[in-house]
């Protein structure tokens, strides 16, 4: 029987459990994980901050490995069938329904109701539907790629690669652009990758602590900031002295912090974009203190500001083909060497990890000898 | 000497004066006013809420009159040579500059820092620079339109024409759309009647009083919502019941209210599109009881919230095709029963029924006999 | 055993038949069928003009009827469940597989290579797949939608009306922009009602013969033109007198001539966008006469031209909802007066009318006692 | 008085001459040319072969030089002022109106009737307004830019760069895109650079002769096709098997051959988009053997042709941005070592080797000693 690590419930310790193989359903397959991802989500799994997950569950929503058994066919969207041994990824989010009003009328899926997630929305009932576990069962209908890549580059993205696509995507940089990153967590330094390949002449990142800021550097930021020791004043300043006075282009806000998406706002310059995903989890209301002011901060200043909810299949394979490119695999380099593996034993360490700030990116690798 | 009304400075009454007639530069003309309007930004002219306005000023943004002296040659965009007694009104905003970056990189020109306002950033020292007044004085590169619509029907729309019509263009309706407008002043009715003309299905309205949601009824609103009446909890509840339980597809903020804007992204359907154009006046900041909730309110609603500042010649001349159509000029009929006309010495009168919201849509005709 | 009329091969006449009612597999169900189409791609169909096409087939891809048995639980894209009994009409397209690179990664379902279309690319093999039948068999995953509309209204408007809708979508005209609709027939007409509901101010029809010309300017072609009786010269003349000697603002070629296509970028303002819908079948090359011009009738006009192939859900969706809205559903009235009503065994005389242009709209009822 | 070349009329050789140092206007100033381009259009103007060319004319659009004397006062477009000495270059395009219907309205400067060019539309009785002469006299309203950039990476893109540029815009490459490339001249050259910079994971390459396909791989592309070699079903099948079947994501035409416009559609994978910007000069129709079949060639494929035309400012101050950069600018520095130059005197040596292909990018350099 497979082993896997289990939130039991909000604010428990991780536990190891020995949970039955699966019986494969027609169009259905075993994965054997290699390295699975321990990310911001995981860590407010642990601590009960998001609504409607079923506990117990397996963390894990990013993971790769190898088809250890298919039970009748698969094929990826290129039509080429899938064989046992093959070395694959898959995209966590399932059950994207192509039958209700988001998906079919607004094409919205990453909001379809009936959308599930592996490691996030189903729970130990489920089966082994998360990547804390020697083997993962991937139910029909789940979207399977085939993984050239090195693993640990593609793992060093991980879900922050297709978030930050999309999130980049949405803020329609155009060629030569500035634009600025709120935050240097994983969304925020794969968003300064995924800006440079997408035609920005500069990326400023505004974050912190400084090891995280040097990393930002390393992968290619022209310039960072901070934010712990410079307040909002400061920050616009150095903003306007970058950008003739004018501030960025385009904004991508991925903080976590209510208040930097008023900032964000402020940061921008006038007609230009500004783009939401670090407001993932529900962390109040802005404060007072923000003094968000629609004249000032949004109508005046003809902003546009957007949400970026999730990703879909086509951020994930995008993500996939571009830290599978030789050449372009290598803007990961930076971050490889910030990689730190965890045992399934490990993994409630791997957790505080994460949630210190003081490791950029942990894996599971659930056959690693400790 | 041509006669012109006058706010002398924020707080003081309206006054008659008498200007001298300009020396006419080369490539100019003199206009002579048949209807000015009066909206909203004149009593916020009146009461010193706008910055940077140069006191005493000759109010009167949008007017229409007919062109009495021309000195040099005048054309419009379609290359047609004016002459003295064309029908004519002109955009109100004056020396957009086309040289700066605003107007040439970002191509966003109603950003643009050099551009000047009739009635409203030219004060009296510039001359004849507004409506209120028996003549304008044309200033060399000011924007005339020939018009042949009928003067009130195209002064009942007045500057809230453009400014709806560049709000709809920003919000991207699809064809068969439910939108929602916030707001039934000129702006709101203005946006109505241009959203069901852009292709909308349905259109609500939320506003007040009584007497202006009659006037949404009338122009083709499908229903109508009084929010003096009802909490933010019941607006909402009207508004999920009007659309599957979903919220609009595009909705339209035209209300003035900060907190307006909060609760237009809440009764906005996931990854639609807010069109913010009601925060023209700095009227502070949102407030706490609006709890904006950038997790809740804009990230997972994957949402698109746009500012939309001023407007450009585009959408003027397009407002200007639209309502000399015999056709669809038809739209603005039951708001011309509602204008309300004054002479010069009535200004002040004028500007009280506009800012008690006595009066829909205000315009001042100099050459009215009392 | 329910009665179909079928073509048996290419070119071979309509002939009727029996076929046994299905066994019900899960999810899906029986639809009595209340009128079905005849449109142009069916005489193509008789003609064997299209490519794999699996003979012998029951036509008819539109249809309107109701459901007389479900088996299993069927919803609609609001999540309401259908019942036995139900008014109902359905997407023709089937089993868009959203499983593969063009579904998933280019978002252009349309261009998916498993879809199946029901009245064309099913054939008499699959079952009771087409609407020149007493019973359609709705398999698993066929799109339904409740239809609340008059039934001719929507019959009227058929498959024209969601391609129409399809293309005009694509036209991104701009409020009070000028269209011009090259044909006159089912798709132009409808294109020419969708366009003026999606913002045009004027559209310009080119087409023949007058009988359809006449059917234009009832729904509200502003000026039309009968391209049998004036060459190209003049019919581009007589589109720079309409147009300020600039063209059209978006043109939609609705003619399934090849030339037409090259004539529809001259007969377009530079910077203006052409929509090619008219070319769903094989007309062979454009001629030489035509003498497209890359140089003058593309790059330097600096024009957009897109193909539009198909409609998927969305645009069966919102015309569905067009037709049912008690005003809007009104613009379709001057085409009621045009319809045909033909039994089954009139189906090759219905063709024959469809063919020769006699008749705009020709329909399949079942149950029409003769 | 300085020394200029002239083409005195088509098909003539070029000339010396001398011509008076002109008066300066107001804001206006002289240019010491340091480099002026040569470039295929110089090409077509000594061949007679563009429409509305006012002969006697002193070629040379892009140039980089000095300001020696200025008149009056001139600021870039950041608002700073400009000095006597400052090294400068500026956009050829000249007197785009922004007052006519295509300036305001459609916002399509490039096709503005009002617009000049330097170099082109500029005659010898308009004054120094070539390159190939020692001295420019820009023009009051001239779009002069700063240049830090190395001056020879600066002209190694030249024109190029911003067609290229604006061509690149308008294909909206998608992150990991594939960009297939249509022509090895200078436009496809950077063409590829900026698809590069622009997010195509992989840039494809027909063109000829191997020298450049030589210099396409040199700056990125991940693979070349010899057209002359192969015809157009061997190209085709090369194109599929780089792209799993399916064609280019997007295609760049930039070849001047009228056939190659109908083959960018046929490389292009369904749903794609085509730039078309090698249709500079009028090359006649397309043939009947490349058969243009809008049926299959368009509408069933659904995709979209774009014509490019021009380029406005924004172009040329993205790519001067670009080459500016200290990173960036080392795109070009395999074509660097391409550039010949010429004296005033080897006017003439230096089209010859451009129209015969020899040379990828020459220059008049006129203060060079020979």
């Amino acid at each position: 029987m497979p082993l896997v690590a289990v939130i039991p419930k909000p604010n428990a310790p991780v536990e190891l459990r020995e949970v039955p193989s699966p019986e494969l359903e027609e169009n259905s397959a075993l994965f054997e994980v290699e390295f699975s991802e321990v990310c911001g989500t995981d860590v407010y799994l642990q601590q009960g901050r998001l609504e409607g997950v079923p506990y117990p569950l397996i963390p894990g929503h990013v993971s790769v490995g190898h088809l250890s058994k298919i039970r009748g066919r698969l094929f990826d969207v290129e039509g080429r069938e899938f064989r046992e041994g093959d070395r694959v990824t898959f995209l966590d989010v399932h059950r994207t329904c192509n039958a209700c009003w988001y998906c079919l009328v607004a094409k919205a899926s990453t909001r379809c109701p009936q959308r599930k997630v592996y490691g996030i929305t189903y729970g130990l009932d489920d089966g082994l539907c998360g990547g804390w576990a020697e083997q993962i069962y991937l139910k029909p209908g789940t979207r399977i790629i085939r993984l050239d890549a090195n693993a640990e580059t593609f793992m060093v993205g991980g879900c922050a690669l297709p978030t930050a696509l999309h999130a980049v995507e949405r803020g329609e940089i155009a060629i030569a652009d500035t634009v600025l990153v709120l935050g240097s967590g994983p969304v925020g330094i794969n968003a300064i990758i995924l800006s440079l390949m997408r035609g920005a002449l500069r990326v400023l990142c505004i974050g912190a602590p400084d090891q995280r800021l040097e990393v930002a550097t390393q992968v290619g930021a022209s310039a960072v900031f901070n934010f712990e020791e410079h307040d909002e004043g400061e920050r616009l300043e150095w903003i306007l002295d970058q950008t003739h006075g004018r501030g960025a282009d385009v904004t991508i806000e991925a903080t976590g912090a209510p208040d930097a998406v008023v900032q964000a706002m402020r940061f921008t310059r006038d007609a230009g974009r500004v783009v939401v995903v670090g407001q993932y989890t529900d962390h109040g209301p802005v404060s007072t203190d923000a003094a968000f002011n629609p004249h000032v901060d949004l109508n005046k200043k003809h902003l546009d500001v957007r949400g970026c909810w999730g990703s879909d299949f086509s951020h994930f394979y995008r993500g996939v083909q571009i830290v599978s490119h030789p050449v372009h695999s290598q803007l990961w380099t930076a971050l490889k060497a910030r990689l730190s593996r965890y045992t399934l034993a490990q993994a409630s360490e791997a957790l505080e990890s994460v949630a210190s700030g003081r490791v950029l990116k942990a894996l599971i690798a659930p056959k690693f000898a400790t």
